[in-house]
């Protein structure tokens, strides 16, 4: 087995060129809008929604060509959120993967039009043929992303983030708000590689929803830590931003220690998730400790 | 057979109930987002995409609960990019269907993700078990609305839009704007009706193809005449706003009688064009006389 850099860099290179062909050429009208769509998308990111979709789909014993479909899609929505987030009207943000943000580069009005038509190519590549193992399994991995995306997961998740701007969260509304805003989505990532192989059993669903779980709000630990410690260069996104706009953090909650302590509690429970898929499992316990161990 | 008059009532009435089902309640959190959402998508508007999936179900012999999935997508697709239009960065404009804009009303913040999500919702809809005839035709269905959002539609026809303010388009670039800005949709609510009574024939689809794009430029311009010819309040929508905006409209390439003449030429077109589906056809027929004959 190949190792975890290895494999990750296999992920985000087979992800570099899926994307490319997924996104309109700049030689197709409109040719600005699709450059723009294209400068989000290629070129950086961690990929870390594909990646857990490709374990999800190697613990299922699923074809890497049909789990390419649904991590482009997963990515997409991510992008796409990101596009929209970084909007003057949300966090503001003028940085992102080390370079200027979409409406820094291109205009306000192109990034939400970036945003929308990104969020349509998602559900557009889901729903080519042959994206699912039979159309009733590509239905369900549909709904799923459209459920992850909506307003009871991503788009929810934003809205609670909005809301609690300036006013302290306990860690119950801390989490509610994680495991739509970013949760959904990690999740959706997990059960689109893993339906990839076919239809999904109850019990494995429900391992795979846990995992994904733990992780997602491991994975978010993480960044409240990295984020307070760690410099805008190395980040490639503006460090402290969430604290500076008096967004709640885990780090308003527990202190730095703390904070790694139960992340590494929830990667625990992440493994022992995973434990009953053996060594098909083995990429999703990698994803789950290298969320705790990554630097940025 | 009902009047048209009635006929359309009847439309709206059940879309009016259709989308207060799909819409989440505002019980459910995050409940403003979901205040916001019902705000845009319920109580008002012509709803004129629907009728066009329901007439075009009706040409085919397909059953109505099975439409009402399909232009409840499709109303909501619609929706999400009215509240996208009307934001700050875009059109800003406060009045819509008679009452404030979602960013007037709840924020710009706020109306995007009631965009967002209205735009996954809209998947959602489509992704639900029994909202097409098979799943493979549902995947095909899901695929018709993606690409008609997209950067190669809906999206694309804005992204064109934008560009072209401040200076003047000819016929072909005014036409290419409006076949993607809205025809795109007009065509895709069209092609849904009727795929949700099952596969669709090469002939048949071209025919109904053909109508969709005479019946989207024919209201198109007719758009540009009301919106030059009649009062704000008439509208419920700030009238006049396109020329203010030095935006292309059909009454900078022709006058008001020859706009007319045009529009009645396309109708011509939209009418021979489901003359074979016979009396199954009757209801295209009456919208796309509707379309010219309309005074808001």
């Amino acid at each position: 087995m190949t190792d975890f850099a290895g494999w990750s860099r296999s992920v985000q290179e087979r992800m570099e060129h899926a994307l490319d062909r997924a996104l309109p050429a700049t030689g197709l009208a409109p040719g600005q809008l699709h450059e723009a769509m294209r400068y989000v998308a290629l070129g950086g990111g961690k990929r870390v929604r594909p990646m857990l979709a490709f374990a999800a789909g190697e613990a299922m014993g699923a074809d890497t060509a049909r789990v390419e479909a649904a991590a482009c899609a997963v990515e997409l929505i991510h992008v796409y959120s990101l596009t929209h987030d970084d909007l003057p009207s949300m966090d503001d943000d003028d940085l992102r993967r080390g370079k200027p943000t979409c409406h820094a580069r291109y205009g306000e009005a192109t990034a939400l039009l970036v945003g929308d038509a990104l969020h349509s190519l998602a559900f557009q590549v889901l729903a080519e043929p042959r994206a699912g193992p039979d159309p009733a399994v590509q239905v369900e991995m549909l709904g799923i992303l459209a459920r992850a995306a909506g307003s009871r997961g991503m788009c929810g998740g934003q809205a609670v983030d909005l809301d609690s701007t300036g006013r302290q969260l306990d860690l119950a509304e801390l989490e509610f708000m994680h495991i739509h805003k970013t949760g959904a989505l990690i999740q959706a990532s997990v059960l689109l590689g893993a339906l990839a192989a076919g239809g999904l059993a109850a019990e494995a669903r429900r391992s795979l929803e846990h995992y994904a779980r733990c992780v997602g709000l491991a994975f978010q630990v993480m960044d409240d830590v990295l984020d307070a410690e760690t410099d805008t260069a190395t980040l490639g996104k503006t460090a402290g931003k969430d604290a500076a706009h008096g967004k709640a953090t885990y780090l308003t909650l527990m202190s730095g220690r703390q904070a790694r302590d139960y992340a590494r509690e929830l990667t625990r429970e992440a493994l022992a998730s995973v434990s009953p898929f053996g060594p098909a499992g083995a990429r999703l316990a990698e994803i789950a400790r290298f969320v705790v161990e990554r630097h940025f």
